[in-house]
Order: C-alpha cells, then structure tokens, then sequence
C-alpha cells in the first residue's frame, strides 16, 4: 500500500512546478490578462486530473522519464479544469463567490477578465498539447490522439455540454437518468480523459485502454457522487466553496434522489467497480488504486 | 484576374457544406445547447478566415484534393473566429445586441448559453484538427504544426490577449503603438494563423511560410484599420451591427488618430505590402491577391 497522502503531495508539487513553467509569465503587453489566469490556475486545487493522467502513464509504462513527457498533458488538463471552474462561477452561471477558499476569479478581477482568463486557459491547453518543445518523445500519433480524446471530453457532447444541462435543469425535476447524463458529461468525461491520455501517451494497448475507460468512468461517477453528497454535508469553510448551492440552485443530485446513507453506498459500489477493473494490472497500478479509494474517503 | 465576388460566392458555399457536415447535429441530450452553437455559426459571416486558409493552400500545392483536406482546418478557424464574437458580444464585455444583421447570441439565448456556446465552438475547433477521420491525408506533422499555430494566435498572446488589452483599454488614452498592439493581437494574429494554417497543410516550405507570414500581417492590420473606418462611416444597416460603436466605448481607433482620408491611405499602403510578399509567386496566388483588394475595397 502506498501512502496516498505524501504521494498526493508529492505530485502536486510536481504538477506545481510544471504548470508555472509552462504557463505564461506576468510581463509584457498581456500582463494583467495573464496575472487573472495565474490567480485560478494557483490559488489551490487538488491536481486530480493531472495525477491521474500521470499515475495512468506509470502504470503503463516503466520507462523512468514517463512523467516528465506526460507532464505537459497533464497541466494541460489543469488548465481546462481551471477554465471550467472560472466559467461555472460567472454570475450568468453559478454565480458563487468563493472557490478553493478564495473570491472567484470573477470576484477579483471582474466578469469580462474571468471569461478571457477561462477562454486564455482553455486555449493555453491546446497549445501545451501541440508545443513540439515540451513533447519530450511522445510519438506525433499519440499526440494527436490525446488531443482528440481531450477536445472530445471537453467540448459540447462532454463538459461544456453537461454545464448547459446542468444550467438548463436547474430547478426542474429531472430523472435520475438526466442526472447521471450530467454527471457522466460534466465531470465523469474529463476525469476519464485525463486516465485515458495517461495510458495512450505511455502507449497502453486496445485492450489496456479499454479497461482504462471503465476505471476512469466510475471514478468519474464516484467523484461527482462525493461532489453531492460533501455539498450537503460540509460547512463552507471545509470546502472551500459555497456549501448547499445545490439546493439554494435546486439541483437534481445524489443526495437529493437516494439520501445521504444510500449515497455514500453507491459511491463505495462505483469506486469497487473502478478498482475491479484494475485487476489485471500489476502493483504498478498502486496509485491508482489508492486513489480511487481517496476519492470516496473524502465523506468520512 | 479572377471575379472576386464570384470566388467569394463559391467559396463560402464550399465553407458553409463542410461547417454542416463537420459541425454537431441538434438532437439528442445536448440538442439545445448545439442549436445555441449553430445559429452563431450558420447566421452569416463572410468566411474570410478559411477562405484564406484553403486559397493559401491552393497557391502552394497543385495537388486538386487540397481543399478537402484543408477543410476542417478551415472551419476550425471558423468555429474560433465566431466564439470569438459570441463572447466579444457579451453585456460584460462589448455589450452589442446586434450581429451580422441579427441578435447576438446571449440576446437570443441568453448569457449562460451564449458562454457556453463559446467555449464548445473553441473547444470544437481542436476536435475538428485532431479528429482522424477528416485529416484526408494531412501528415501528423502538419496537422500538430497547424494546431499549434493556431492555438498561439488565438491565445492569451494573440486574440484572447489582443480583446483583454482591449477591454482595459476603453475610455483610457491609448498610445499609437498600444493600438497596434490590440489590432495584431486581436485581429491579426488569427488572419496570418488562417493563412500559415493552409500553408503548412499544403507543404509550404520555411521560406514560403516567411513571405505567407508578411503577407498575413499586414491583411490582417488592412483588415482591422477597415473595420475601425467602417464603424465611423456605415450606418448600423449597412454593417449588421451596432455603427459607432467605437466612440461609445471610447475606443482607440484608426481614424480617431488619423482622420478618415489618412486612414484610407494607410489600408491601402497595407494592402500594397501584403501584395508585395507575394511577388514571387505565380498566378496561382491571384485570389490571394484578390482578397487582399477586396478587404480594402469594402470601404468604397
């Protein structure tokens, strides 16, 4: 077993260094606008995204540089997570004032600077992702494919997609169907991106990343289960964020449909699931194993 | 000498077909939030973008099956130039009801669908370069090459950068060089990506790219010191958006430094740069040199 908490701080700090070394510095013409980015893309943040992409890459691969040339990947991934969490703030959104325990860059910097910060982010990734510099011998191929896997999980049939429903059901009484749609759209997509780009970049097999997707789906679906249900739960000041939106925006969630106790279960099921499908795999796979258990440990 | 208006015609049909094929159907769970992004796309626009991208890469590959394969890098610039305007057009931002003759997206919409809809067009836009299935044979080279270019120039050092510049801008007195900076940023960047984009998918060589790269430049600095003029001399009808809009912001223009005469002269001395990088070419690149004219004469 391996010490889930110094091994999280440990790739923080690695993912830490790397997005300040790819990200653009505070000088010149653009320096406010770049300042506004900085603000979210460091003010805290637990790094899931980018740790799962490079757990994903270790696991596959025993080459010892996997994750430095996975590391552009994933800070890509932390800038679209950034951007998503900017624009999900904005008052036409969400309208929250506080994010990681700080104002929301909106809050800070004003609207018009928060949705350029959000689109700067966005494009910034694409960018990480194509920049020959930084592609440290990732094959053209796999580049592309990781490109492709994140524009789709990203874009209107994955994230943004999930936010438009997500604000288009606001105060309506969805299915539980609906509600798993979202879910799977607005946070599950990414989250399995970001193990999939992992495991194409270590250059994983067909049926390696197949057994990816199904991991990288219920971890997905756990999070966001544990997203709820921590909403409920949580004072403000654990989270970091406005406690009991989801209700104050009466949304359609766990908690709401199965109640607390029947919730905590089905996030436990997803993440048995999740580990279920890392059987093949060797202690290699250690990290992602503890991190789907840290995932659901989050409520207790 | 080619029929400019004719070209134009043909060419945009050739954009609008593939923009449909490429772009997501309104159905199914996200069926709203894709209409959102369809009416932006499809509610008219004069395609200069990818026009441009697939006329530079007729000018350099004789190959005939060189606008297909440039045809969702095409429309890639197309989706980013119109997120572009759907967030430009935002109460935070420029606050315009009108576009392109019609209600702006968040008028229609609102402005959570309209932030979205921006953020799935940009996102969209790397799918489309990534996607497998319409590369038609670009080399993934290339393709890596063009997302590059074009990420740079949309990005926080180009256009997203050029409008934050923009927006801290309003009501302050701009030095001429600032101007210059928000043009090249804001409008020009993305111009000379949409032609570099075609040059590179055709196989131009680093030479090529260099008098592409001059030729880019300075259309897009025509382009925007015409956009200045148009907005003092064409009334709101004539433009299919809010005339004038400049003075009420208080923006730093062409013609507020210049005058409107002095103004004309330098699109035109522009233009002639932009038509000098091309001296070495054959008539192949006669409609480049033909659009070039034509962005000026629009003030006529």
């Amino acid at each position: 077993m391996i010490d889930i908490k110094h091994y999280l701080k440990q790739q923080q700090q690695q993912v830490h260094q790397a997005l300040d070394e790819f990200m653009l510095s505070p000088s010149g013409d653009f320096a406010d606008h770049i300042s506004c980015m900085r603000y979210s893309l460091f003010v805290g943040g637990k790094r899931v995204r980018p740790i799962l992409c490079l757990a994903t890459g270790t696991c596959i691969s025993p080459d010892i540089t996997i994750e430095d040339r996975l590391l552009p990947v994933a800070c890509a991934l932390e800038c679209i997570h950034t951007y998503s969490l900017i624009h999900d703030d904005l008052p036409a959104m969400d309208n929250d004032d506080l994010r990681r325990g700080h104002p929301t860059n909106h809050k800070k910097f004003g609207e018009a600077e928060a949705i350029l910060a959000g689109d700067g982010l966005l494009t910034l990734a694409f960018d990480l992702l194509s920049e020959g510099q930084y592609a440290h011998g990732l094959p053209d191929s796999a580049r592309l494919k990781i490109i492709q896997t994140i524009a789709r999980a990203a874009g209107s049939l994955g994230m943004v997609g999930g936010q438009a429903l997500d604000m288009e059901g606001e105060g309506k009484d969805l299915s539980f169907e609906q509600l798993q749609t979202i879910h799977r759209s607005k946070t599950g997509a990414l989250i399995t991106a970001s193990v999939l780009s992992g495991a194409i970049g270590a250059g994983a097999a067909e049926e390696q990343l197949q057994a990816f997707r199904v991991f990288g789906d219920n971890i997905g679906l756990a999070f966001q289960i544990v997203d709820d249900l921590l909403d409920v739960t949580s004072t403000t000041e654990e989270l970091g964020k406005t406690a009991g939106s989801d209700a104050v925006h009466r949304k359609a969630t766990y908690p709401a449909f199965f109640g607390i106790e029947k919730t905590r279960e089905l996030a436990q099921q997803a993440v048995e699931r999740s580990l279920g499908a890392l059987s093949s795999f060797s202690d290699r796979a250690d990290p992602l194993r503890a991190l789907a258990r840290y995932i659901v440990d989050r409520t207790k």
